[in-house]
């Protein structure tokens, strides 16, 4: 991790080289001279929104310090078939030994960038915000969290620590979300919020009462979502409105979600549905 | 990394716990009293095939060795909406604690799965046998690859080290297939095949000459693919033809590639644009 | 770390051990019989709480799991001199190796939870919580804010990742309360709260105006102090009020900051100025 | 660890960097614009003895390598009030992300060299030198040992592998200081002393006997003590006599041990009582 | 592990270091002047084949970045009495600090390269390459297999994991060689070949029949090998033939195997009979 | 590390099954069937002294933990070609997969017990004790010191950190003996013990000046040692009388020196030249 960047983890980037490379990569140390160089480019061969220009740079930089790494466009950068976004110049060897997994990463971050950037188009006009959840590639949080960033998107808390979020079946433990409600605030520091996750509008009269910070209104159909925003605006307009559950990234579905008035929509599709942005390597 | 099942990594799954947990979860110790237990299930939301239930397993034995877990269901096996797959009886905090990250691996490695199993479907009556590339998600290569065998799939090499395939780059850095293929036998152990990437057809009959054990046809067109399989079928009945290059996971297209007489079709879809499969838990 | 008790870091206590055994105890395997068994009990040689007796359970399970742990007292329990808190029984070699170590855990954690408690007690009879701060001893920031809770105490956030709070410093980077307040409200994800350090009424006015839900008065004389809490509570009742800088943990000044009505009062002195409770083993 | 200086431990300032910064430090991205730089430097805001400043650069360089840091005092100076002792220059970022490390590690060893000193300075005028034990923080011994050394106090072995402390537990367990005198002798590899710790005189005759190096007289009163002392110079002038158990920090009782003629005077409570320097870091 | 030279490991080299350094070099901390300067040379003690001086130069590089170091030699180069292979300038006590890890290292490495040119060399005139075996010293294989290629040799599989090799327990596991082969052909990627141990003619007809790519001639006599290889080459002349068990370093007995005509001579002895070459470090 | 046996380090044997069986044993997987169980034997097939027995026990506990191992021999016992030292039951994929790690480590620690009391053996009837050296293989010096004391000798120092021996360039470094001495003197804890380095006469007279408590005699004639020895003995019983440089494994070599009266004969080659016992292991 760097410290200041801590979405650009060096111990991910080192095991991921280590799981692709293995021993050694025979083939390339095999067929290319060890003094030969080379200028090679990234190059999108799909359109989207372009993310993890930083974490391909320590790709390279892990397999040979030596290597010279050009940013040709920014983190969150339209790409359009065909625009060049990261050069590389140096040792031919090392260009193509850490090859796939620059290309991995910059595929995956991409495609959750461009996912993200087309959810949150869908709510132009509105106060809605986009927001990821905790639904993300074991290993790949915080670096998919960014992505989400990079396509428009806001962050849901990051772990389980930052934030406390009663669900279904902490309410269901503790007897009542008053109950709930009563042994968090005991608990947790006072930077903290309170959010709790509501089925029903009398779980959300009895989140409002319990002063909670959020409400989670929960796989709810529009006519009730729009009921709930108007009930919670009334009476407690600092409350924070997040929508959940299902949504998906339909734009027709996240608009009419963002139509009801909700602050936050949290899609776990951003990140579980994604699919990969096609980039290539090509020489010169 | 446990030794017997290479791909249950117990270091990435610590990992993975660390991630989502960091310093606590904090919304269960405080919601959930200590002594409380509860029986949970991990129930199918979506039809597809089931992968990584071993994995599930450890997650929520790293949270708590003394959780029972229960196998259903076993990997590999087709699931329906509603199918109980999992059961996890014991400490109700661990239960929650460990859920997000059990599910998340659980809906990912089924989701590549089930697209696996799509694509295999689609080779029936063919000799083609389906295989994945690596293009897959930095840190969980083994886990990925472990699902398109539960799928049906087969695995194309591990990573960079445990097979030769020489690429366009590679031939273009040493000068000709001829070369490449020369430069590699020399240095590669015995029990390594060798593989060279084709373009054309004269690459073809280059690689035929220098008696590569393998050939994967990049991008041809169908005729042109058949054509090709032909000509190695008629010389080197013994040389492994593999078909690549933007197949992708349309059944109309991959069965057209099978028809042409190929070996294995390696499609980096399988892994790189296989979308999750919805899981969830269900408290007794 | 063990996920449901993210205190008890099996790696810290691991490093710990090695810190202190190195290339192994070589007095004990020189001078005790590795069949001798025995029958230790860690015994108060001073007043105070108790803290720590999960980690000194967990170091001696690490030395040799076969060792025998029974709590003699819970932590948080007041202690006398004399009085046993733990006993353990098991090889011989294995008690002595593993002593010092747990020794130091314990009576350092005992020292933070001793002086909490006498700072809490001074409180006693307002509504003032006493809380830690981040001048905790380096890589053992959870076991101490655990001693801290353990001595009656509050936390305050665990680190620069779960809460926001803004301090003098970022104000000037930012150039006002308004411009840092502003900002972080656009990047911070919703479930986090934010607090303002103020030096001055002016600040107070301005972070009030903002709308911030904490409040840290840093090194305000009690007649101020007392000034801003009137202000702060008659406009913005739901704002936490914090007193915070060079308090200490003279009982007297703590009443009096608590008798200004504060929410809650930090004093780092609480982990950097505790020393150790003297605690010995003893063999039957 | 630097192999040169192996007190400063890079993965333990790297442990609590990410124990302090976690996922990131929210407030600093959020409030400091990623430009801006600025010249800070540590000050003193209580005087006593410096220690640690190495390890403050370090934590510094692993935030950001490109800062400037510049000591301005050495370890082991003495400070006063308004001292400054570090300049840092660059990323304001940086230097806000790193500070409440650094100040942990400085102020924590400061407080063991001041203390250390104050020992130091009670002997002058006699043979006896001052030095630690292991009753050091977990995971911090190398550091606190520095201290001692900074200080002007010398150290006893670092851990139960580098000599041969032949302790009350380790007598009984032989049967006889004889026996587990003569069982060391066999074990031990010939660069390592062997010293006994002896509560009353009879002990120390057998001790003599056997040939030890170095002799610890445990919690004996000073006439004792003296007596001990004339019997030991009287018949083996070779053998290092050690004073040790509950001398504490005082002046007036380490002066009284120290012109019984020992050797070295060994106090826990260097390190177990020492509290905090207070450092603060000033902005430019 | 550097990915372009995977045969040298970081990670072993700093263990190697911490190893022996453990708390530090107390004797050349306390002897020699922190800022003196010097310039050493490694010299040999005994002819032989050079090999590891890469590694040599890591080892220093790691105790002090500062160090300048220049080959005198490469590794493979055939070394006298005498010579010196690698010059080390810089900071006297970093040069004595890693000295001798980096003399264990060189020492080892080059005694295999030693011996495996002697082993090489008594082919001579046949088409015979000596290859190593998986009998390496635990956690040194891949810089042991280095070793054996800068002696001339080459390498059999590195691991388990890159190459199929049926050996008698596995046949009888199975049941057959035929139903072990069938097993494998099933479960392998096509890049890896498949290679059987046989001891009689049985077993060799019987793989021949399977259509393995190699096949390990087990302790067979001179006469029965022979008897072997020309069945093989008549019928399957593209199968690489290698002979192993007991063949040890003998030139003679090295020499009467490679007339046989097989293709590969496999020595266990290569890596777990060589002895150090000594090499000494000497100061301007 | 089990820190109550620190040569059986977890971490190295886990490494060590990692470089052998990589992304797993692929051959083991296709050919023995899951659940198939066996009973194998390791059995020797050389003569020697075993040593090892815990490290192979643990090797296949990691592979496995639901093997059974039974030691049929103890470390350090003589054994003759054809007994068998351990018996292994359980899963037949776990025993052959960790066979070659565990005789790997086996054979090399039997080898140097086996050697270390051949050159034991030499010294019948004197007084002097075969030690090792710090010429160990780098990451094995705690389990091949291990394996000197199984085959009857000593150890020297283990590291850099727990012994203090000026050699000569020390000497070089200070000036003089007496300056290093000095040093050394005024750096090192009480506990540790202070070795010179004399290749001449006058070396001698000066370390003994110095009041030195052990001298290294190096690469002395016999005549000279004998002196050497005479002189020590003569005016400084007490001091300990290394011999070393060059002496070998000859036994007419190491007993001309224990002849010479020193206590102590250090011999690298203990280490660096012994070759691997050969163990196989046998299936009931």
């Amino acid at each position: 991790m760097t410290f200041t960047q801590p979405w650009i983890d060096a111990g991910l980037i080192a095991r991921s080289l280590a799981e692709d490379i293995g021993r050694g990569d025979i083939t390339t140390q095999a067929c290319v001279p060890e003094e030969a160089t080379a200028r090679a480019t990234v190059v999108a061969r799909q359109s989207g929104i372009i993310a993890g220009l930083d974490i391909a740079v320590e790709v390279w930089r892990q397999v040979d310090a030596t290597l010279s790494l050009t940013l040709l466009r920014n983190d969150g950068a339209t790409i359009s078939v065909g625009d060049a976004v990261l050069q590389v110049d140096g040792s031919a060897r090392a260009i193509l030994t850490g090859e796939r997994v620059a290309l991995n990463f910059l595929g995956r971050l991409s495609g959750i960038a461009t996912l993200t950037a087309r959810c949150v188009a869908a709510t132009e006009g509105t106060e809605a915000r986009i927001i990821d959840t905790r639904k993300t590639t074991p290993g790949l949080r915080a670096l998919e969290k960014y992505a989400v960033r990079m396509g428009g998107g806001a962050n849901h808390r990051f772990g389980l620590d930052d934030g406390i979020l009663i669900k279904d079946n902490h309410i269901a433990a503790s007897g009542s979300i008053t109950a709930a409600v009563t042994r968090a605030k005991q608990s947790a520091h006072h930077l903290l919020r309170m959010e709790v996750e509501c089925d029903t509008m009398a779980q959300v009269h009895e989140a409002l009462i319990m002063g909670v910070h959020a409400i989670l209104l929960d796989n709810m159909p529009p006519d009730q979502m729009r009921q709930a925003v108007t009930l919670i605006r009334a009476h407690h307009p600092e409350t924070i409105i997040e929508a959940s559950g299902g949504i998906g990234t339909d734009p027709v579905k996240i608009r009419a979600v963002a139509a009801t008035g909700v602050d936050l929509i949290s899609i776990g599709a951003l990140t579980n549905t994604a699919t990969t942005v096609d980039l290539g390597l090509d020489f010169a």
